[in-house]
């Protein structure tokens, strides 16, 4: 057995990740951590673990105490809180996979750029591993310091990896536009995530500013071996899950819908959770579940490509991503406690 | 390993089936049958099945012929429609769960007079077993042919068994005020069900004369042992999933909040389903998961007492305790295939 | 031309006002107080004013300079801080519409015992006039201190009056089960008002507890002349506004549907606002408008009567209600600037 | 007074065009067709116009009977059901506003491409006006037959017209990815459209295949002066109403977002009901107005320039535009029965 702790349980993402690892026949949790609800009992905050999961979450210095009983440790944090937390991880010989965005880009520059804030260990940045499981296996099975890629990458690098990997679009023309429930807000107590101000609505956010943008462009560049930039505009919707992630680019031959689905086929033909499929994806079909599901269409007129990736944002997005990660760092099966099907209607 | 059939697969319900059996362990599902797509691939109809079940639905005689490979039935039809079929699965020793209302009533009188339709097979009504399991177990293990409640029913018998069994109300005071998420509506192209029908707003249907009225009743009745007669109001709710009943009844002595959360506690102490807890249930905390979770508290001011039970319609309202009763009618653990948390936000 | 100030205009009662007296013709408004966002444009926080509304919120203080200018004062804050500025109102002459709960019970006991404040000025209690106006009409004209009514109180009240008037009910046996859009829990940031924690759930609150129960019993002890106690539950659903109450109470007599529809359309044969319906109410057909619809149905098999009405909690439950006394103490007619019609879908 | 029909006055569109216009002062309502619900009381469908509007639909042959007492005639249906009803109109002197696709496109054959319908009087095309206010309002004048336009291309153009005006980008680069809420689909008994098939979902639909894609790149062209060919795509929301329109195309030069925003403010400057803002548009703050929300970005890493628009596709993009229209033709005020501001929350 596998002994985890969770820091950062009781956000959308902490939740998820107890709701996963609950049901995966390999791991113990050994400690659900929280800042805001210390010393509260778990199903207090999420009733739908009344009589399941009991434990009264523990503060940070309790959650230290433990790292000598864990192997591995997920962090679900805000950015510029994993630093010091994850050094003391590290230095026990606990594996550490952080779901948020401190170790994510490359460069301590980027980083401290576009989320203004100072990087306090980037000596770790060369030693962690961007864990886009599909793209990254063999890395991740000797990674220690995985940091799980944020949700609008993860559906978009999806959906554009296998274009940038066979050279067939023109890098300068790539537009992603995509669009995500409330969750990907968090568990805050903002106005502007009521529900009376997001039901009935769509809007754009961080217009050409979204701090995605970076983490997308540094994971493509490695694909396709180019310097990329992109223009991402995220969207929010009034629904609590879900992503898509709607991209554009310009083919540079003249290629039908069929050759390049058969195309992401074959390339994810490995991938359990990738499922490129015939027709055009819906949210829905992927609620739920670690699956992202990708459709391809070729606009002849224009001669573009149009891909569209989705992904539930708090399992595939994060969540469940992390816990395909522990699986291949620790040797599982990679689908091991991942194999439920989206919940529809 | 038990080999199931399933007729009516691709409604909400035996959609929700196909959900639940595809990860049970001892289920085998031998054919998917629909009477509006057969000959349809399932997965084009629930793309959330896409790469996972990919069997073509039959037509119903397609699926009878098959009837000497299975061990158990389910039916999921409108009223009125499981009365041939649920012969031809008895007569050839197939045990039937049947997910509509044919069978529930046991007066053939009270069916035709809510129901409007001719019962066809009433000499089986008197073989039928009323599938609550909680309330019914021990007549389940011994049924061939069980007829699984309707979902405000399920909701309702449960939130209220222990105080008409304790005897602590006033029989002619019980009055139940419940609401349901559209997918009770099912899966019927009415306008009355379309999204811009349903959401942003709120209404009663079927006030003094919906069907689960007399099944309600009489399921009571028994419990209590004497004749009983309710008002039952249903509200439809803008959200795919969920009813809450909250149930009212005029209290024959002054007990206090704790004394009936104690009995009610004690009552479903030996059921894994029913959880009551301390404070108000929400119908989120049980979405997806075959759970009920039950609150109640005493109005000090009028002596009565308000009960709230709320449960996923689709699952303990009607494909979960399709299959809780199935493991009881074949001798496996009640919870088998059905220990999944429900899924939040 | 009336003068008019606002005290608390961003919060959604607040804004409905805005909305609605933009569009009057006979009233001018002085000045948009707010607490939260003193100083700021009123079209940065409500957009959809851009270009139509562009005046700078006041503080407070600002606000009481002004009350030279006005003629009415509308008061939409919480519980507790009206008290100050309804003197100094009213000193000046001012008429002040209160739409908080400070002046609406007449027992300063019941108000410090519901509401857990000490009243300070409890003098001007006699004085108030609790403004449901269709029920007041006559008081409401002489008024320089009116009470507007709470949201549940409006749509119980309207249901309940003419049965409770003609002495045909039980008292002793009204069951109130009501149901809420999320807009009633205000523009607050609170975590149990996010979209991800309300959408897709129903849950009561306040059961046998909430705030507006003794204005509900004050209002029908004065309509039926006796002591009245209910039982009140509130319900939160997932939509921004309207509110349906379900009314139930034993009939004394043995009467028929349509003798209590006739009845309850000549209690409010005069009253533009109220639409007896012969069918079941919902509140998408009084969303956005000032109306209340309100539907009956004898249940026969328990000779209960059930009663439906529907009102849009922001209006006719608050701002539209708020106009309507408005212009009935103002000498106009009662439905000046209100005639708009429901938004569907 | 202007005397009008309707025709196909119980779709969505239809219904908003009755909203519209009970509360305009220089209109008069002739007849309610319907050919659904013909011989049925308006208010029967629409619960909201109880006691409001009580006419009976009449059926498209009585409908025709009436052409002689009517000004202008609204039809509302879908494409290809327009044509002889327009030439009778047309040949009495009625001026026509046909809200469906018949008289958008001003090719017979590119009309026939897109719509799969034999067009029967293509003698009307060269005739007919494409009605989007703002750009066209001369011709509007002088107009007995216009073209209303269609939902996506009015938040569309309107969102491109300036910089193509000014030539500021390369024709070649423009990618529209709009999304809907589900009154788009109509009031049709589609599965599709069911409250548990759209809500907690997003899609794309039409991918490269969409219908108002011709109707953008005609007017467009008219306004560049060149050929365009966009990539136009579609996406389903879970709300009511709203269009926003996400539009990217490639700079020409090196521009900032404040003199792309200054250029707009200066384009629509007489126009009552677009508005430039400064930030980013949300659909529900022009939720039930004629409005038209425009905000700019430029992307500068890339050089794109990204256009948003925000429209109620009911209103500003069906019925509310309609009435703007016949405004226009009757040389009232363009604002006349349209300045009610968007219902937030």
């Amino acid at each position: 057995m596998i002994n985890a702790g969770i820091i950062g349980s009781t956000g959308y993402a902490g939740e998820q990740l107890v709701w996963i690892l609950h049901n995966h026949s390999k791991v113990n949790v050994k400690f659900y951590s929280s800042y805001s609800y210390a010393n509260t009992n778990f199903s207090e905050i999420y009733g739908n673990y009344y009589g399941v999961i009991e434990d009264i979450c523990v503060d940070m210095e309790e959650a230290i105490n433990k790292f000598n009983e864990i192997d591995v440790l997920f962090i679900a944090l805000p950015q510029g809180k994993s630093f010091e937390i994850t050094k003391k991880a590290l230095n026990l010989g606990v594996k550490v996979i952080d779901l948020g965005a401190d170790f994510r880009l490359n460069s301590k520059n980027i980083y401290e750029n576009w989320y203004g804030i100072e990087h306090q260990c980037d000596e770790l940045l060369e030693k962690a591993v961007y864990g886009l499981t599909e793209l990254n296996r063999e890395k991740i099975k000797q990674s220690n310091l995985l940091a799980n890629p944020g949700c609008y990458p993860t559906a978009t690098i999806l959906a554009l990896a296998p274009i940038l990997k066979n050279n067939l679009v023109d890098i300068n023309s790539i537009i992603i536009d995509a669009k995500s429930g409330v969750s990907g807000s968090g568990r805050n107590a903002n106005i502007s995530s009521l529900f009376t101000e997001c039901n009935e609505s769509i809007k754009p956010y961080g217009v050409a500013a979204h701090r995605h943008t970076p983490e997308i462009e540094q994971e493509l560049g490695k694909i396709s071996g180019k310097n990329i930039k992109v223009s991402f505009t995220p969207h929010l919707i009034p629904m609590n899950r879900g992503i898509l992630s709607t991209c554009y680019a310009s083919l540079k031959l003249d290629l039908t819908t069929e050759y390049i689905r058969e195309l992401y086929k074959d390339f994810y033909k490995n991938d359990y959770f990738i499922k490129v499929i015939n027709g055009i994806p819906e949210t829905r079909w992927v609620r739920g579940s670690n699956l992202c599901h990708i459709g391809v269409k070729v606009d002849k007129r224009t001669n573009r490509i149009i891909v569209m990736s989705v992904i539930d944002n708090l399992i595939k997005g994060a969540s469940g991503q992390a816990v395909q990660n522990m699986n291949t760092m620790f040797g599982l099966e990679e689908k091991t406690g991942l194999e439920f099907i989206a919940m529809a209607p």
